[in-house]
């Protein structure tokens, strides 16, 4: 069973500037949350949209059949790195249905704040 | 009335290893919040999906008529346990209508955070 | 021009017990947004789901036409108090199309945390 | 590609009244988040409604083509500011497809807490 959409959208997106606590599990991120519950491999490419330049990617990235993956925007190489401390959105497409949630880990101060949402899934 | 649907999705999941503060309130915890408004007692499949290994499941649950559980991933036993510092994603199915919101209590450092997101609802 | 729907869920509830801060502002509370846009006034009923026994309600509240409400469940009385500690769930049906939001405010420890997701529109 | 909807609702807003680190980054903030796929600049407007008094607005924004912007309320000017400590709501209509998100970032207190949601996508 395949449950999801292949196109998904998260408005916001902001990579903190530093840390507080121990790493990794404490480094600031961005991140966004896949999962694939069909039996095939999800080929997905990801659009980054900013305020004041043209978007960045396709960053691609697998998630194999039955499985998840937590990426993080920080982590992003290839074909360039996200600024940190820089307003951005992203599209996440992908060639069979997935389900896109999107989390951030800030640890700027001392304690660390939390949010999440399911991503907007478009009509595709 | 039965409101909601019988499939949800929630792509985001990790339970926090170590808590600051008195149990079991604030006790770090990963749930999700189950309401079955119907006539009818619920009963709930749930499969927990990893980055790296086979999904886990069904955890089986029953969310009688006409009240609301708060399930904790930290409490899941049977048939095996959800282990912590792992992120996992998880879909949940039931045989009536139900709504499903998914909450993170993260008390690891001394102050708590938290997050909360309607989990998706699949076309079924 | 009236958005949204008639009826929505929130699964999560719960009103922490205890509070750091100045009040009202910094008070723990658990709280619906409801926006009218409409242009007569919305009649609502909310009903309270508890895991062990009946729901409680309806709570009758009233939005007028063209203005928000952000209700919080510690100031529910009538027909009777929403017990702190305790989980719970709502539903909260309207007479004309509104948008509700679900919205937590956690001060038991020194700094507050938050939480916050739309609600779950239903069909109707 | 244009992905989202041209109406959008987010019953929750409010400015905390004050802040605790550095400015601009950790000054408190509600703020929407706005993506334009479209290859066409977007024409925002922008009703914020109230408890007690008449909505303001419409504010008018532009959101390029392919860009994001993150809006700030505590920035909105034309035609009035957004008073703080208040509760409101608001209503983004868009001449193309957008999607939106909500956040706050509330830093009354020594560490900050965080809320986010995508907002209320209407039929339109």
């Amino acid at each position: 069973m395949a449950t999801g959409k292949t196109t998904w959208t998260i408005p916001e997106g902001y990579i903190p500037e530093g840390s507080n606590g121990p790493e990794p599990e404490m480094l600031s991120h961005e991140s966004i949350c896949i999962l694939n519950t069909s039996d095939e491999d999800a080929s997905i490419e990801i659009t980054v949209y900013f305020t004041d330049r043209e978007p960045a990617g396709p960053f691609e990235k697998t998630i194999p059949a039955e499985r998840t993956k937590h990426l993080r925007f920080n982590e992003f190489e290839d074909p360039e790195e996200i600024p940190t401390g820089t307003p951005f959105a992203s599209v996440i497409e992908s060639d069979v249905p997935v389900v896109c949630q999107h989390t951030r880990l800030d640890s700027r101060q001392a304690e660390n704040a939390l949010l999440s949402t399911i991503a907007y899934p478009s009509e595709s």
